[in-house]
Formats: C-alpha cells, structure tokens, sequence
C-alpha cells in the first residue's frame, strides 16, 4: 500500500543511507549510497567528504550542476516479502560549499553520525528541497 | 577503495536487492528498488509484477522508452564504517513483454526468489547490457 507523505519522509528520516540519483546533461543516470540528515527547514543534506581533488571531479556534483533533479530513496529488504518498504524524496538539488548553512549541515552530520569523528569534514553538502515524498509498504 | 569490474560484479550478483535509476526525456531521475538476476548473457534482469493496468504507467518503462540508459546500485551500510561497500552496474535497458528470452528471464527470477510462487509472474521484465560495472569498499 502507498505511504502517505509524512509516513515516507518518517520512514526515510530514520534510515542511516540514501541513495542518491542524478542525472547530467547527457540524461545517464548516476547511483551513489550517501549519508545524510533532514533539516529544520524539511531539507535533506549530504555531506562529500574533504577531498579536494577528488570531491572537484565527482560525478554527482557536476550532474546537480548540469541538472538540479534529484531522486533519493531509502528501502528495506527481507526474504519474508510482507516486511518490504521504501521511501523517496524527490526535489531539486544545490551544492553548498562554504558559509552558515554549510556549517549547519556539517554539525547536524556529526551529531547523527558518530563515525565522522577525526575524519575529513567540511567538504561540500548537498541540499536537497523535497517537492516530493512517497513510498510503499506491503503491510 | 576501489573494486575491479570482477569483484563489484561479484558482490552485485550476491545480493537480493538492487536500486534502480532511470531518467526520462525531461532528465527527472527515477528511483526503486528492484529484485533481479544476472543472466548467461551477463544481463541484469529485473521482473515487474503482472498487473497489466498498473505497470503501462509505470515511470520506470515510460523512462526507459524515452532513454534507456540506466543505473543499477547494490549498497552494504554498517555502523561499523570499515564495512561499508557499494557495487553499480550502468547499462542500457530493453523491456521485453513476451517472448523466449522474456520467459527465460522469469525462469531465474523465481528460481532466484521461492517468494515468487503463487504471486503474478510474467509482466515485462526490464533486461540491461551493462557496460560498466564499478564499485568501492573501505577494506
């Protein structure tokens, strides 16, 4: 059955991975697992880690570049079919890479997840306004 | 690091579930997630259930007929971040409705999954010439 919007985005809010799904100019979609949070302004940010070189050439940042559409979905699997979900967040992408609302992604990242400790922070965020939350779940 | 074509096709075939990404001629990407096979053709092969009505409008066929360019990602998350990995096929999908190669592919996915018995099989089945198989895992 479907999910309504405010189950989806409570499904998806609890999830620790996305996957995000861009696309370029050329229409080839691109699939990358990502962390993230949700904002108190209902925007779904994830955080590139601090590699510069790296980070300036992925493919994810120069499609929302070329293309500002986004698909993000969270799901979950079981060998017993009743217990299937997902959720997804569908809206339109900007790449931050300095100032406040940056900063207050980053701190949100690290207060969800512990693991970003002593790792490269302050990398570009991705942030996402949802036009769209959907979802099904068997049960 | 990196996986080689050999080791992500690996992980990807290993798994019951993968997501799938599709964009249209309005270069919107679109995400679900999808049981499938891997095929003697190295072809990724995903089955929609038969419900005629439902799957003529399902965005992921219409996508695909607008542009059959795809992206197909199998991820692990762990708390443990030293465990995390990814595996992604690209390719270019056909959707076959009848035929031997479309039952052929029915055969592996209820052979792949005994959840199938008894529920609506033989709906169109999404077949993918991966040219790219690609992935990443921290260990």
């Amino acid at each position: 059955m479907r999910l309504d919007p405010a189950q989806a985005r409570g499904r998806f809010a609890a999830a620790p991975v996305l996957r995000l799904a861009t696309a370029g100019a050329d229409g080839r979609p691109h699939l990358v697992p990502c962390t993230f949070v949700i904002d108190d302004a209902d925007r779904v940010a994830i955080g590139i880690d601090n590699k510069p070189k790296a980070s300036a050439r992925l493919r994810r940042l120069t499609n929302i570049g070329e293309n500002p559409r986004v698909s993000m979905l969270v799901d979950h699997y079981a060998d017993d079919w009743t217990q299937l979900w997902w959720a997804r967040a569908d809206g339109t992408a900007v790449v931050q890479r300095a100032g406040d609302d940056h900063a207050a992604h980053w701190r949100l990242l690290v207060a969800k997840y512990p693991q970003y400790a002593g790792q490269a922070q302050g990398g570009p965020v991705i942030a996402v306004t949802v036009d769209s939350w959907s979802g099904w779940s068997f049960a």
